[in-house]
């Protein structure tokens, strides 16, 4: 059965749910990066980490994003992506993000981020030079879209902390899985 | 010279800031949790160490408090109690505190949470027993109070998590240091 209302607008659903201070979510999250930095000494396996937590933290939002939105079944990656770009971003961060770059299959695409509160306050020592600071990000992406049978690879492009003149993630579908309905409507 | 005009209402400051979702916050701060746990072992070590990250970042909270909150000097700890209670946590949670268990000398009293956002969806396992989950909120406390020339201790006595009806942060005033003016305004 369809919803009896569309999806709401990012605003609106941003306006939904309960919120904290931004500020708290960066120093929270730069408190992170710095532990990892310490105890696993590696830039590259905090980068590692940092994406491992936020797939695990993306296979939980989703299910918030999907009980609060009132997005029905998208039709395609395309769909997806517009979708997360214009509301996901909206609702977790409060920011939205520009989807661009579509290859001719349209199984790739970037997101571009105007605003990345992720970073507030940040700049990365000479010794952290490889550091990618937003995994948890393309984490994030990577565990929603698994839930909901997209299997893909999210990569940074672009990241301002590393010099670049913006934030771009690059998400690559590859895999869908179909969903299969074991179940009825009326079960 | 005083301010133009007074102190802003908690729910006029929280609107005034930036925020993010509550939901996401929780989540990354257990990612924390959960990934000190790992890496330290001994439940001591990680309350400790998350006690140490609140008070690192309560040094930088108290800044865009101040800054935002139009609250001038308070007259003595027990005002200041008062403000943490009403605009501090609301300004930064989104949540609202109340002040009780003063003792005779008025440099002790305890802060009572209604709503703790850090611990939704949160039980401890039974090996984690020990564990002071919230600690970094004490800390963020301790490490705000000492930027503005009040040593503090800050202990959890009653947790949810372990089973109690209630957060109670109890705060002790230890030492007051007097803030000294080299500068004048026109300086």
């Amino acid at each position: 059965m369809p919803p009896a209302t569309g999806p709401k607008s990012g605003d609106a659903l941003f306006a939904s749910v309960d919120r904290v201070n931004a500020e708290l979510f960066t120093l929270t999250y730069g408190a992170i990066v710095r532990q990892l930095l310490t105890d696993l000494e590696e830039v590259e396996e905090v980068n590692k980490q940092l994406d491992q937590m936020g797939y695990n933290i993306g296979t939980r939002l989703v299910d918030e994003f999907l009980a609060k939105s009132n997005v029905s079944r998208c039709v395609d990656f395309k769909e997806t992506a517009d979708v997360i770009a214009k509301l996901g971003f909206k609702m977790f961060l409060g920011v939205t993000a520009t989807v661009t770059n579509w290859d001719a299959e349209g199984t790739s695409c970037s997101f571009v981020l105007e605003d990345n509160p992720l970073v507030d306050f940040v700049e990365l020592p000479d010794t952290c030079q490889g550091l990618q600071y937003c995994n948890v990000l393309s984490g994030v992406i990577r565990g929603a879209l698994e839930m909901v049978s997209m299997k893909t690879e999210v990569t940074w492009v672009r990241d301002m902390l590393r010099g670049d003149d913006a934030y771009e993630m690059r998400v690559k579908l590859t895999k869908q899985v179909p969903e299969e309905y074991p179940y009825k409507d009326d079960d």
